[in-house]
């Protein structure tokens, strides 16, 4: 990784979670260091949004996964600073209700797809279905081994319509997650952040570790690769995320359409 | 008014749009006077916003309707500013599809109502169906009446439910949308926002101007009434809304909850 807080995992490549460092800054020698580029990042990703808005012919889908306390929510709080609100979709994935379970897995996910011109940006996603159900052994390996092929091909139809999935692991140690949790309950107005059972899954670390690094060497396609974001340094994470996303927007190149009239031409009684 | 930006239409007290201005300044002399105040407004709002979402009892439901070009984007992005996004669901209403057009005209409206804890903002709503219907007699009178206690009817459910449904009529003039459409002719990175039948419905502004009339008097009842915000000056609007939403949110005066466990005893490995 270098200089880099994030890790694109190329397909065939194997990444070994323990190998990649939780606390990278991006190559910045602090927060205060980075904080103006990422206003710079973020003046792109504002005008860059309004021109896929107006293009109405892509779309992008950003998805977040991580760990308790890996910093989700503060992701997507970044990313969104100042960008027109008209133009994002946000979709926090729950434990599925019992109508969604009867039906495939990826039922209740494809409804919340962004359409052209909207940037979707996803707290939690399918991969649930690869990994707390995993590790809790609410399937077999075959099932799992299955379901990650439902996700390669699921990932394909998006990119094929013009999606891009954009797909970040949110990294952070496990002595880091201790001080958040321990944050949480030493400040009242964060207490109720704290659910005793995010103790339980804790225990679970090393599995759940093992589920992420499968999922993510099993979905990193030429056309969804996963990004293995280093995160416990806050700021270094929404740095390295604003700079992913601007460049796979600068990549689509979205355009302003023409005008199907001529301006000039248009009078206003 | 006097000097508000902005007439809450108490139940039974017809208001008569051409007898509200249009170019309130709210009080202030120019927009830099009152940027200070919008900014401590939307400190206060992010705070607000935050206990709501942490409460999980109460939501709130932002309802914006408006002539085009009457600033509903605007007003939507300037009063998110700086809001957690999650705890926030924006829902643009479009022409209906041929499905919902099978269903009564709630239908696909209920289901985007904001769930405990959540801001919920509408850019249109379900009183386009009142509206644009009515001026293109697309319905007739009965039926535009039995609509109005239809929509008081399903305010009542929401707010019964906890739900503070909060209406905002962004009110411009006949002039202010000539030149807003101007401009958008005039700037090659906004043609793309100007639509060729906006001019069709300007020819009816008469028409709208009278449905809204009919539509905010039927429907302002003490539990959901309108609000008419005078909209020329986009820094007003934006300060009379968000101070309004202010208001609203402090009267909910939500609180954190109690955690259900002591902090001191709990301790992480």
């Amino acid at each position: 990784m270098k200089n880099s807080a994030l890790l694109e995992v190329k397909p065939g490549h194997k990444v070994r979670l323990r190998d990649v460092p939780t606390d990278s800054t991006h190559g910045y020698s602090s927060k205060d260091d980075s904080l103006n580029d990422l206003e710079k990042l973020r003046k792109r990703l504002i005008s860059l949004q309004e021109t896929l808005y107006a293009e109405r012919k892509q779309s992008v889908l950003v998805v977040f996964q991580a760990m308790d306390t890996g910093g989700k929510d503060g992701a997507v709080k970044s990313i969104l600073s100042g960008v027109n609100p008209a133009g994002v979709q946000i979709t926090g994935f729950k434990a599925p209700s019992a109508e969604e379970l009867e039906h495939d897995f990826l039922w209740r996910i494809h409804p919340k797809t962004p359409p052209r011109g909207i940037i979707g940006v996803w707290n939690r996603s399918h991969y649930e279905d690869v990994l707390i159900v995993r590790v809790h052994k609410m399937i077999d390996k075959k099932t799992c081994q299955r379901r990650y092929e439902d996700i390669n091909a699921f990932e394909r139809i998006l990119n094929d319509s013009g999606v891009t999935v954009l797909k970040f692991f949110l990294h952070i140690s496990k002595d880091e997650q201790k001080q958040r949790l321990q944050a949480r309950l030493d400040d009242p107005e964060k207490t109720w952040k704290f659910n005793p059972n995010d103790l339980k899954e804790r225990v679970l670390w090393d599995d759940y570790q093992a589920a992420y690094e499968d999922a993510i060497n099993a979905c990193s396609t030429d056309f969804a690769p996963w990004n293995v974001v280093s995160a416990d340094h806050n700021w270094a994470r929404n740095i390295a995320v604003a700079q992913k996303l601007v460049d796979t927007l600068e990549s689509l190149d979205p355009q302003f359409p023409k005008p199907t009239f001529d301006p000039k031409t248009i009078h206003i009684d």
